[in-house]
Formats: structure tokens, sequence, C-alpha cells
């Protein structure tokens, strides 16, 4: 049985605390927020124990993993802290939104050898993966083009946008992995971003945007678009489509059932998509958490690595950039 | 060019009237109609001559076809006299509602050979004619079910329902002629059938039925099954199935264009499907008249035969035994 | 937390005792099967003991629950027990292939006061369950039509079919339930059924159907018509549509995931359809699980009730009569 | 009746030569085409007389129209002096590759009011036409995103390519007309294109781009984002879709019947997609012609004007300005 320890108990710590004990091989151990009534509702809601800092709960043998759901800013502490304490870490997207606390991380736990997983929980979509293997297995034969519209149903409010970090960093950066992921050893070399306020007051007043678009390039030069939005009101609409010499592969929308109405005002209509993102990718977060148990269970580096973590958050930045110039941005790794 | 007479200038007459001038090598000579202002309206949108009496039409030296769309009790004598005057002959759908008078009309045409088409325009359905070329073909191995979802969009008029026979007669033969068709060669020999009058008034003083189901059974075992609606709020509901051994075709509705929408209320909602036949079929309706005419100037016989109206006409009348007796019943076709 | 004697750890068996241990409320804590392997391997498997007698589990004190899953001729002997002990019972389906033995179980039960549900897991697919709503909730008006599609990937081995008990007792009888479901209130009162032997050799030795129509009728006058196949080489075929005044609902087939491909050979391909009924159903067996614990824990009737078993039989008896005497026959419940 | 004049007798001038004698308002006159024998071909089989130069046709009291299907360097110089001989005037696309023959032209016209329309035919496809009409109606609320992906089956030969003006001037402009038609008012300020030559030896020697992505913006601020590819092996993709405050509609590909098929190796199969523009677009070549005739009889300007063919071109040349210098292009009209 590996014992976790969970740091952050939000919307995002709760739901994990709950797939880590519906798992048959991990157990929640205890539970560390800041704000000590959610770390106390979590524990008890999930059989564990409350603890009053994060290092009593990191450097305690009772713990064989972490899994850092807390705010984005401590989770370069947290990981560094974990690595040294020879912990096997999962922590949530992003590492960081400073690429120089990103950068010292890495220096400060290079050369410790522990299972650590970032949570790019889309790679682990069912629809998603099959489209990375229909250009792994060259299905559509030379992959040439990706195609990415990913929508949120809603605005979040002026208080997650100033705590955010920004569109591109907070939530495009799903895409910039996901095209990462399709394109398996071909890097991203390329961006040009296009970011706007079209139509939200919060976003406005957070100085962010509700609307973007992009065209980045590999090396290979596959031609990746991605489109986002913050609102989609008929629901959270996810798509990938990959389109090379001998075809495509689209990873369409999900409704929660098979069922088609015929009336005198609706045609052919479906259930509405999902409207947000636990339920859409609920299974996705599970699998990803089976995949990190599986990782220390049998001591293999997880898929999604620190480096993926950092990459996504290089492109993210080089964006900004582009945005800012009005010019495509040649992305620098180093 | 081939010069037609229009017997009948109805709603379906005028269809033909304009498919007739459309097509490069068939003219509208003359048109025909008991109700003299119809045929003078028909004769003059489609530049062509009005004429006072069928006879007149049909024994003239400048026609060299019919086209028989009048009313249905009229069918077999136009064809008797239209075959011994050695035109061709294109007939709507059905022969006659009464066995007796189409044996006399066959036996009165026998020997005579000119081309002779029955207006089943459904086997001209380009949908459906895959599905018959699926089972030919052997795309779904050997066949073993048949399914026909045939549902018109509103119940029709108390005259309509008076003088047109009976739904089994007049709606469902063409169901049992699609089935007749996919099958080819096998025959169709037992039916069961069940009608009812659910919903509408006009269908009960008729004293006919509203909503019917059939089991039919070919005489290698395929298994058919017909269900029929007078209303579907939805639209004109046409759909075929076929199920073999080697897998499954289905001619699904079809919708003006391709169009899908998404808003708060909707999700992947299609544009109407069509409501009225002679849109639905309106590609139909002129391929099986191009056949007619193709038929003329090879001098081949029409792929819709006299043979092929009876056949319907006899399991249409087995239909109704097999209702009132509440059993199933093997058809004769002799 | 409910403790639960499995009672049967054969295929479906298996399925259930890790079900049970997954919900939280509940706990497999005996197995019994004749075969003394299989009993042991599925309660090493699931954390439990094994006894070597039905008759051991059922009274036991230790356990509140009994899911019986063994052999069709000992279900009515184990209801009878498991009520006389006031056990909570779940059953699969069906109660028993002979109507004697049903009810002569009915009467030996009648008046004991303890939950007892059939195995219809149908009942509660999502997408099914949505095609009953749409009926319930008048979302299309007054119900007409039910019509079922319902066809297994493959024949079944001679054993099985020696002992299932007859292609209408042993699949259709889902089918006659979930048109029962459908139609609530409103009773099955006529059938006519159809079956043949077109294709499989083992069915032909055990004299069976592999393929098979139907027609029903409710009291109110809906119609239903289910087909069956014992091939679908496509995959497991399960398609419900309901039809009424308001327009149509249909419960499509389902795919694992929502990829689309489109290649030089194909065009808007889907990923196969899931060709077991226990993969396809696997959510539908949680769900009808998590029922039964609920009404456990609330002190609840089920939903899906031992007359829920009777009657389906009771129709599908009829269904044989109708079959040999190539007659519709009216249905008689008492 | 309308008699018209064709200039160029190529594989698009005998598409229009069809359309113009099936349409009942309108004849075909004369054919001329450099090539002797086109024009005598198109002539003979569309029952009209050659002329031996074009100034010929333009001036012939015998007609009142100009259908323009020449080589492009010709377009020009015919439409002025059309619009001198005060004729009807079609012109196909592009109206010249040249922005300052564009010009010329445009100034030797001013002040001659004779109907004149360009020859974007995807605006009168019906599905393209009613994703326009979803933002007309408003039925998605206020436009934010159009998205088309417009991809050609198979790469022209080389001799097509080094004529072809480039894959922006020549492919893409219909894409970028179709964003000026969905956005009406809001014209489209600022560009930036990204092409390159990813798999096609030809495309290669001609210097030439067989991929590309745009990102657009209009003024209002709507995203326009478009992709292109010379090898689609799944036919002519040709899709468009609008998001907006309320929604979202998409014209999806079509394929030529609604026949579904399922197999072993397929599910959910339809049939290809058309692979050649003409089959995709033949209605809206027809309705396009409608609609010249139509502006013809009732003296009306045509909706696709002079000014959207140059204004299309306007926005190709940035877009090449845009890929050579690797930034945003603002658009200049003037």
């Amino acid at each position: 049985m590996i014992n976790i320890a969970l740091l952050g108990a939000g919307r995002i710590g709760k739901m994990h605390a709950e797939i880590i004990n519906a798992h048959p091989k991990a157990r929640l151990q205890f539970v560390y927020d800041v704000n000590s009534n959610s770390s106390k509702q979590v524990s008890e809601e999930n059989n564990s124990e409350v603890v009053s800092s994060a290092e009593e709960a990191i450097n305690s043998e009772k713990v064989d993993a972490l899994l850092i759901a807390s705010a984005t800013p401590t989770h370069t502490k947290f990981i560094t802290m974990g690595a040294k304490a020879k912990k096997a870490i999962f922590c949530e997207k992003p590492i960081d939104l400073d690429i120089d606390k990103v950068n010292e991380c890495m220096s400060n736990i290079k050369g410790i050898d522990t299972p650590l997983q970032i949570g790019f929980n889309r790679r682990f979509d069912n629809s998603h993966a099959k489209v990375q293997q229909a250009r792994t297995n060259k299905e559509i034969g030379e992959l040439e083009m990706i195609i990415i519209s990913s929508r949120d149903p809603a605005p979040p409010g002026l208080d997650y946008l100033n705590a955010a970090g920004g569109f591109f960093r907070d939530t495009t950066i799903h895409d910039f992995d996901l095209s990462r992921f399709i394109l398996g050893e071909d890097p991203i070399v390329q961006v040009s971003a296009f970011g706007d306020n079209l139509f939200d007051e919060n976003v406005k007043k957070a100085e962010d945007f509700d609307t973007a678009m992009f065209i980045l390039k590999s090396k290979k030069g596959v031609f990746i678009h991605i489109n986002n939005s913050r609102r989609a009101v008929y629901g959270y609409d996810q798509r990938v489509e990959v389109f090379g010499s001998k075809g495509m592969v689209i990873s369409n929308n999900q409704t929660p059932s098979s069922v088609e109405s015929f009336t005198e005002s609706s045609t052919s209509s479906k259930e509405p998509i999902l409207n947000f993102f636990i339920e859409r990718y609920v299974q996705a977060y599970k699998d990803q958490f089976n995949h990190f148990i599986e990782c220390i269970v049998n001591n293999k580096k997880p898929s999604v690595t620190f480096e993926d973590g950092r990459n996504a958050l290089i492109i993210a930045n080089a964006a900004y950039e582009s945005h800012k110039l009005k010019k495509t941005i040649d992305i620098n790794y180093e």
C-alpha cells in the first residue's frame, strides 16, 4: 500500500483525495492545507489525518508519496523538499509561473532519483491518447498538422484570474503540452500568439485574455493551431485533430450518454457535453494517478516529467513575447 | 426527342411535367386531366398542348410515351390502351387497388412488347440503392434481416384517405416493394401485419390505420420488419437497414445541409429532415425518369415491372388478411 | 457495511464479487459455488471466505444479503431460503425457466418483506434509462412505438445453448423486460414471435434460434418491435428507440472513445463498439448494485421486482406459443 | 432570354457552358478560347457558335452578358472591354494576380453601371451560407471566432502551379473571401501567414507551399483561423466553423449518400467525401449563376463585387508579406 500525503485541499485536492482512496494500492495518509478547515474536512471525508505543516507530512516515515495540489507558488518548494526526502512526487500543473523558480528547482533536485510526475491529465484521456497513437503508429502517415480547439464553458472570477498567471500559462499550457505529447521527439521551435479581451469584464480588469489563437511549428515542420475561449455556452469544448499524409483522426467532444432526440424543434440533438473539467476528464485523472502508482511500484520514470512541465511553460512565455512583439518567436529551451 | 403525354395533372402530375421538360431527351407533348383547369395550367407552365381526352393523347402519332399520373382507378385502362397503341408507359403506383383489375390488365397486355415501368421511386434513391447493392455485392455477406422505418410527417385529409385504398395498399406498398428490391430473386413468402388507429380522427372515420408494424419472411429465411406511422413530427422519416453475416448497412435520414448547431439548448443539432415526399425523393423521381427514357432509347425492359406492381399489391392484400385473422399468412402470387 | 454472500462464482459471479467490494457500503463475506475451485479462487481474489454449502452462507448471522449468480435451476430454491432467513436478495435473471417453479417460489415467499431485486441490468444503463425518461416526462408526447435492436456479437457454444432455456427465455427476456420498463404501468397484452435458425450449427443442434423478430402490443395500443441475432460481426449491437406524438428518442450504440478516422479507405469511422456484454453494461451492473444497496440501507422496495422477472418469463413463454402456432397470442399473467 | 458569351473553354469553362444552357432564362450564344479546338468542342456540345476573337463576342449585339473563364491574366482586359460595351459580366476568381492591374481595371470601369460578379462560388454553398446566416441572425450571438479547414484532395501538376500565382492567391483566396463573407461589414485588418513545403516535389520546384496556416483579425476583434493543405487523402475537406457568445455552428463535410456501414473492420463508416471541387460545389456554381441572371433581370448589383475580388487579393498579398517578414501585417485596402 502506497501511503500518500496530500498537500492542498482545495477543489482539485478534494478530487485527488477521493481518487487516492479509490485506488486499490494507495491510501490517503495525511492532508495539509493552509486553510485548516479545508484540511480537516477533506481528511475526515477520506479517513486520513490532518497535519499542521507541509514539512511534517513530507518528512514523515509513514509517507511514501506526495500529491501536491496546493497554490502554484508553493509547488517548487514542496517538490524540492519531497525530492530531498526521497518521496515519490505528483505535482499539479503548472510547476510555477516563474521560469527562474522552475530552473532553480530543477537544479536543486538534480541527481535525485525519485518518481516525479506533472499533472498534465489530458495526456491520459482515452480519446486524446488515441489521436497521439494515430501519429505514433503512422495510421495517419507523416504528421503535418495538429488542430486543437479548447474552450472553457465560462470565465472564472476575478480572484482566480489574478492568481492564475494569465491565460497562456494557466489554460493554453494544457494545449501546449498536448501538442508536445502528440509530437513526441519532435520539439516545438516557433510560436505566434494572439490574445484579446472580447467579452469578459473581469478578464479586462485582470488585464488578461478571454480569447486566443496560436500557430506553432515543430522542428520537422509540423503546423500546430490552437484556439481558446473562456466561454463556450454549449459546454467544455475539447477537440483535437491530427492530419497527415495518410489521413486524419479527430478526438471529438463527448456526451454523457448515447441518446439522440428528434422533435419538432430539434433533429439528431444529443445530450449537452459536460460543463466542468473534472467531469470531462475524471477518467483521465484516475488513469494519470494509476500511472503514478504503477511507476512507484515498478520503479519506473513517469511519462510526464518535470521537463515536460518546464517546456510547456517556456512555450507559454514565448507566446506572451510573440503577442507583445506581434511577431513569430523562436523558442529557446535552455 | 421522346414526346410524352401526361395523363393526370394533379400534384404528382405537375412534378412529372417539370421533370419531363428538364430532361435533355424528353419533351412534354400533351397534358390531359379530368379537370380541364389543371390540364390547362400544367400545359401552359410547361410549353405543351392540352388534349380533351386521354384517348386522343394515347393514340396520337406525335406521342412516344405515356406518363400515367391520373387517379388510381384509371391506371389499368390507360395502361391497356397505351400498350395496344405501342407506346412506352410509365405508370404511378399502385397499378390498381383491386387485384382482379390488375390481373385483367395483365392478361390484356400479354405479349405486347413495349417498355412499361411502375413508379416505385424509392428504388432510385441513391442511399436506398446503396443498401440494396450492399446485399448484391455481399458487402454484408448473407442477408439475414431488413428493417424499414417509414413514417409520414402528417396524416392526410379525409378525402385522400377515402380514396387511397388503405394504409397498407397506399403507403406500406412502397416498403413492400423496397423489401422486394433488396431481396432480389428471393421472394417474400409470409406476412404478419398489425395496424391500429392510435391518434388521428380522420383515419378513424375512414376506418383506416395511422400506425402499423409488419414482419415478413423470404423464401430463403430473411426476416423483414417494417414500421409505419402517419405522423412523425420531426419530418418524413425514411430509414432502411440491412443486416447480414458480415455486417450492416443503414440508409439514414437526410438533412438539407451539413450544418450542425451547438447552443445552450442544443448539442450537435442538425437541420430538420425534409417534410415532404417530393422534396425528399426529388432526385429519385428524376433518376427513375432517366431510367425510363434510357429504356425507351435503348429498347430495354425497365427494372421496375408490372409484375413488381402486382406483387407488392398481393403482399398488401395478404397483410390485410393477416391483420384480420391475427395470424401469419402464406403469400400466393398466382 | 452490508455483508454479502455470493452464491455462484462463475463468469458473472466473479464480476459481481468485484462490484461488491468496490462499493463503499458493501463487503463480500462468503463465496459459495458447486465447483469448490471457483469459490476458492473468487474468495481469495476478493478477501472473503469460502463456505461449503449455500445453506451455511444463507443462514449465517454474518450475512445481510445474498447475491444469487448460480445456475438458473437453483435460483428459486435460494430465493426461498434467503427470504425465509430474512436476507435481502439480489438474483440474476431469469428467476427460472419453468413458470411453475416461479409460481411456487412466489407463493412460498408471499408476505415475507425483504428487499428482493432481479438482475435486469439494462434498466440501469444511462442511455436506455434516458429513453424511458423521455416517455415518462412526455418529451416524446404519447408513446406509440418502441423499437429494440438487440444482437449478440457471436453465438455461444453448445453447452451453454443446451442449458440456457432457449433464445426467447435467455436473451429476448432482456428486451421484453426493457419494453416493460419503458411502458411503465401499461402492460404488454399480445405477442407475435418469429424465430429461425439461419446460420449457426450449434444452435441447430440445440434446436434453438439464432435470429428472431417480435411484435408486441400494450394494453393502450403501443406497438413494440424487437429484433435479435446471435451474430453481429461489428460488435454487441444494443439500440432502443421510442417514438411518440411529439418526437423520437434513440439510445444508440456506444464506442469506447470519441475518436473518428478518415483515411483513403474510411470516412468518419469510429472505434469498434464493445464486443462483450459485461464491458458494454459494466456501469449498469454497478448502478443496479448501487440501487440494491440503497434499498437495503433505506428499507425501500427495489425497482426491479420478482413480479418483473415472472412477467418477462410469461411473455417469453407466450412468444414460444406464438411461434409454434403462427399466430398472435394474448398474454395471460395470472 | 439572356444571351451569354463564354470567354475561355477549359475545364471550368465547360462546366459554365452546361450551367448556362440548363438555366431556363439563359442561353450560350458564343464561345471563345485561344485554343480553337476547345472553343469548337464546347460550342458544339452546347448548341452555340464559335467566335474567332474575344472582341467579336464582347461587342456583338446578340450578347447580353459575358462569362469570363479564360486565363487569369486576360481577366482585367475582358472586364474592361465588357464594361465599356455595357455587358453584364461574370468573372472567375481571381480578378488578377497583380494588384496594379486590378487597380487599373478598377479605375477604367469606374462609373460604368453594369452587373459585375466575381466567381467566389463557395458563398453560394447551402451549408456555408447557413453558417454566415448564423452570424447575421445572431443565432450564435456576437461572432468571436471563424475556423476554416480547406484542403484539396491532391496537389496539381507543375504547369498549373507555375501559372496559378501561388497557394495564397490561388487557393486560400477562397477562404479569405469566405471569411469576409461571414464577417459582413467588419473588415479584416491583420494577417499572420505561415506556409511551408512539407511533401510535394512539384510544389518545391515551383517554390510554392503545400501546407499553410493563417490567423487573421477583424476590426471588431474577431479571430479567424484558416488551415490549408494540397493533399487530404480522404477527399476534398471543406469545413467552416463560427463561434460566438451564444454558440457555434459548423458546416461539415458532405458525403454523396446518407449510408453508414458496420463491418468487422469499420464502425459507422460513411461514403467517401467528394474528391473534386466541381462535384462538391456543383450546386453552389449553379446558384451563383442563378444569382447573376437574377441580378441582370432585376437590374440589381450582384452580391459578390469587383471590390470583393480586389480585397481578397490584397489580403493574400499581405499574407505573403507576413510569411516573409515573420510578423503580423496590418492590411491596407487603399
